[in-house]
């Protein structure tokens, strides 16, 4: 009865993951980059306008710009005539022709559109008259001067990078990329690169894990396959307490091999071992000399989940910022059943809008990952959700 | 009633990007990549599993290597007692520890789980039978030979690094990046670091537009601004067609100084100019010497709606492959008003996990789109949604 004695108080990952963070603390490395790196970086600080934008009285349309007193009364029938210049006269009676986003000059107050009105010789006649502002955005109308562009925590948008150039910000504060040790660790792995002999497995969750740190906002640096023996974790964890966060994949399980959680447990505080998931039941959780640590599975599919639920939250507390969502609602192409008391990871595939669940033995089956397009989720107080129902889709990506 | 005039047979968005993209050829430049460097390329070729995997039967369970028939009948109260070896021997009535992942024994087949027996000094009481088979992952279980595991149009996940890297495929063939030729055109913008005087812009959409494309999966080329005579219009085309699709920013209207649309009409085909899409009107689309051209509208918002609409599907097109998808299903948390007859661009904000539309004024307010989270679309054939509706939001991301 390993495995029930080994886990017997389950967390619920929301809680196991509130628990965790609760422990961790945004780093406090800042550094100023350019636009042209700031894409997906988050603000380390508020960023406000310098100045307003319009920056002056800017058209709208395209037209003439008016005095509007002079257009007043002009109708189809009945067309005021005002003379038509190049440049506009403060003076009034005039209408000088204006592009879009020009500068409105001084002395006029709005914008007659081409369309009400008609050019004779060099003068126009006004089919319809103008209101004052009508057709011309104020100073501010966009930004005020002193308005927030980006809040701290933002992670940055291309849109948000073209609203910093227009007004003229060409530098961003950001946090730091934090740096994430990714130790792959298992007797039977061999590294990438080499053919594996009878019983040997290559080492994967380490690709897959650092590309995901890097999605999610991080810098990965991934250690060759660790064995084992406490020793060699100790090495491994040694080495990964120099960077802002550790990441195990392999030997966070109860069976006899699986000594990482004794390591971790003498060297720090083992918040969570085990939660109530299923595939990613054998995660741990733990803070050594400061540093969070994250014991995953060894089961690709396992550590994926897991890596959802528990690495990519951490790495948005280490941000400051909220983690990339994933997921988004989908309809349930076909019942999905479930077991009461545990939360359910189900992968499913899209087709024709609707989710079904794929066919899959056992959470090693890392195949069934590139054939569904994610995972759905079947609450722990659920026996299942039927088809029709709506749910959380977390997409692969 | 110029713009009347000018846009009078204004196509439905989807249907004038079905024309277009109808026009427009995936690039045909491969390379290979190493899998750290593939991550979201796009395949282009299938990759099939060069081994099964596992490559040996392997046990899925930690426990004892047992021949199957060896435990029939054991039970708790009359258990069967075999013996404990080191080394599981074929000639059967042996057990020997295995851990999950090992590979099993020649002659054995089962694993017997270490709950289900006790050791008693070098021998083991067997409480519980075992199937042939039975907590055994058998060769090829997760992965057989020749399975495909990558389809020819895939953008590249980091689960399926994982599993090309657990097959031992270190290298993938991939779509080139489109190089994408990104023009700013317009009389009163001004380069980016200067102090705009007054009835000057500084340029922004060159990076809002060079950030969405290396989302999008181009390599983006950005140019500096161009002025609206036609012969730097054409001298920017030319420099454009170098590339595998050219964007123009501005000077897509029907305006007095818009002759961008005269010039792409001199030297190649205009499909499409102007669609029913609200903002984001002013768009054309064309085919210059076989190069795909977008002129998108100067306004920023825009600008971002078409980009959305017509050059993410493009640089997808060019990858061979389905466009990264950026929208998710959600509730309205107010009823939004649409006018008949054309495709309404609201701009929206999610707060507890509902939409809300944000008051803007005009489709040059670039702020709204950093105060909103993404927009929905009002069909045509639609006079708004109800609150409570369910729409589908476009993120901006």
């Amino acid at each position: 009865m390993v495995m029930k004695e080994g886990f017997k108080d389950l967390e619920r990952p929301s809680e196991a993951l509130s628990l965790f963070l609760g422990k961790c603390n945004p780093i406090d490395r800042i550094r100023s980059v350019s636009l042209a790196e700031a894409d997906r970086r988050v603000a380390a600080e508020e960023v406000r306008a310098p100045r307003p934008s319009p920056p002056f009285r800017r058209a709208a349309m395209d037209g003439y710009a008016v005095k509007a007193s002079d257009t007043f009364g002009g109708s189809t029938n009945s067309p005021i005539r005002i003379s038509l210049v190049e440049d506009f006269q403060p003076s009034g009676g005039k209408a000088a022709p204006i592009h879009t986003g020009g500068a409105l000059p001084e002395g006029a107050d709005a914008v007659l559109m081409f369309e009400d009105a008609e050019e004779v010789g060099d003068e126009i006649d006004v089919f319809s008259p103008v209101a004052p502002g009508e057709n011309v955005s104020p100073i501010g109308e966009d930004v005020e001067e002193g308005e927030t562009l980006v809040t701290k925590g933002n992670r940055l948008t291309p849109a948000q990078l073209g609203l910093l150039r227009s007004l003229g910000v060409e530098e961003v504060p950001v946090v730091d990329r934090p740096e994430v040790a990714v130790i792959p660790t298992g007797e039977e792995l061999v590294e990438p690169g080499t053919t594996p002999k009878k019983g040997e497995t290559v080492q994967s969750n380490g690709i897959t894990l650092e590309k995901y740190v890097e999605r999610w906002g991080g810098n990965p640096h991934v250690k060759a396959v660790l064995s084992d023996e406490p020793e060699r974790l100790n090495d491994g964890l040694n080495w990964g307490l120099e960077y802002d966060a550790v990441v195990f994949t392999g030997g966070s399980s109860v069976g006899r091999r699986d000594r990482l959680v004794e390591v971790l447990r003498e060297q720090g505080e083992v918040l969570v071992h085990g939660v109530s998931i299923q595939p990613g039941k054998p995660v741990a959780l733990a803070i050594v000399q400061g540093t969070p640590v994250v014991a995953l599975p060894g089961y690709p599919v396992a550590t994926l989940v897991d890596a959802y639920f528990f690495l990519r939250p951490l790495i948005a507390e280490l941000l400051g910022s909220e983690a990339p969502e994933v997921k988004g609602r989908v309809e349930l192409g076909r019942k999905i059943p479930s077991k009461l008391g545990r939360l359910s990871v189900v992968r499913v595939a899209v087709e024709g809008g609707k989710a079904y669940p794929i066919r899959v033995s056992g959470s090693g089956v890392l195949s069934s990952v590139t054939r569904s397009d994610g995972f759905v989720l079947i609450p722990e107080d659920s026996e299942g959700i039927a088809e029709g129902g709506e749910v959380d889709l977390y997409y692969w990506r």
